[in-house]
């Protein structure tokens, strides 16, 4: 098994107020199982065939692990997961894959729909978040801001549930902090990263969603953690 | 279309101290998109075939539209979405699916693996959870509540990332409350729905999480809403 390690291009910036400076890693392998040829990044990579991998097929995030030696255990909520977004495309393009810590061995385990099944991961990079107390974003009902709204300051795996009136989200801006956004219930289906470090949070059709959106279902949102 | 109601076999049951008496209601469509003949239940249904359904393609959770009239906005975390859980074979055998109110289209958008696709859906029924801020469980290191503890309270889309030191679980216990655990980090792959009131909450063995459960990765852990 080859290994290299990168850690150049873009480094990992520190964002004032959100706490501790996020410590990223991520390693990725060219073949399912954590097999074959393999990449660590500390930061992010716009295309991996320039890194000389054909494509990604199973991922271990480790970001965090600094302050969690595998062999000693921590109490929960000790340590903080930066996370990642890896992309079908190169250059952050195509369909959206939130990465949290953890052990991803196929395309399966990071992929949250089958409707869409293409086994391409060519880009990715970290994601800047707040704390879970101060993330906050607002959805609205139309597009370009307009009609009913309401704000989020939580994780909901149904925003039906919760009292939204319908499937659909028209826009939304999002105030502090990073949310996935997901066409179905229960955090399943197209996964949206809707982040305040981008686009100045403001999300004001599904078109600006992601390339690979193609309706404006929304039916769960969760923060990402710091 | 046909539409038939069945409000019949084992009735919802209140349980004391979890707030006000859960409300629960589900349609169920042989065809995708909410098409063909469908049904609509209020309680357990624990084998569609027997119900005149060949298969089961989408499904809209209504738990809760009693308190949230859909031609009027009610401010988020006002209504109770009760939830249910649907297996892929009859009495309750399978693969598990957790049903949150919203809309489910198709087989791709409730289940969460793709390793395993094979669009049954024969039985379902109500879960009966605790508050969020009541819920509670403890993980163990290894089978039969030993090695390595921690309680969790919380939802938890990377254990690893919140101090757990790998991608497996041995035993678990749920003290109060339902949750459902996941294969992969983000809440993804196979879903495990473990309850209070179920085999006391008592889970010692992976093979407990449900006849699908093949192997012991766990890698996130949510509540189910009340």
């Amino acid at each position: 098994m080859d290994r290299f390690t990168r850690t150049h291009m873009t480094s990992p910036m520190y964002f004032p107020g959100m706490g501790t400076a996020p410590f990223f890693k991520v390693t990725v392998f060219e073949r399912e199982g954590f097999q074959g040829r393999c990449l660590e990044f500390t930061s992010e990579c716009c295309n991996v065939h320039d890194c000389g991998l054909d494509n990604v097929r199973s991922i271990r995030v480790e970001s965090g692990a600094v302050t969690h030696p595998s062999d000693q255990f921590t109490p929960l909520s000790f340590t903080h997961g930066s996370s990642w977004v890896g992309f079908q495309h190169h250059d952050f393009q195509g369909q959206q894959f939130i990465l949290e810590r953890g052990e991803y061995p196929n395309w399966d385990a990071y992929s949250g729909s089958l409707s869409y099944h293409n086994e391409r991961f060519m880009s990715f990079r970290p994601i800047y978040c707040a704390s879970h107390e101060s993330s906050r974003m607002v959805i609205f009902e139309r597009e370009n801001f307009t009609g009913r709204c309401t704000e989020l300051c939580d994780d909901y795996p149904s925003l039906q549930a919760m009292g939204w009136f319908r499937p659909e989200v028209g826009s939304m801006h999002v105030q502090c902090g990073a949310f996935v956004c997901y066409e179905y219930p229960g955090y399943r289906g197209q996964q949206y990263i809707m982040e305040c470090e981008r686009h100045s949070g403001d999300y004001q059709h599904w078109r600006n969603w992601g390339s690979h959106c193609q309706t404006p279902k929304i039916q769960s949102i969760r923060r990402i953690r710091h």
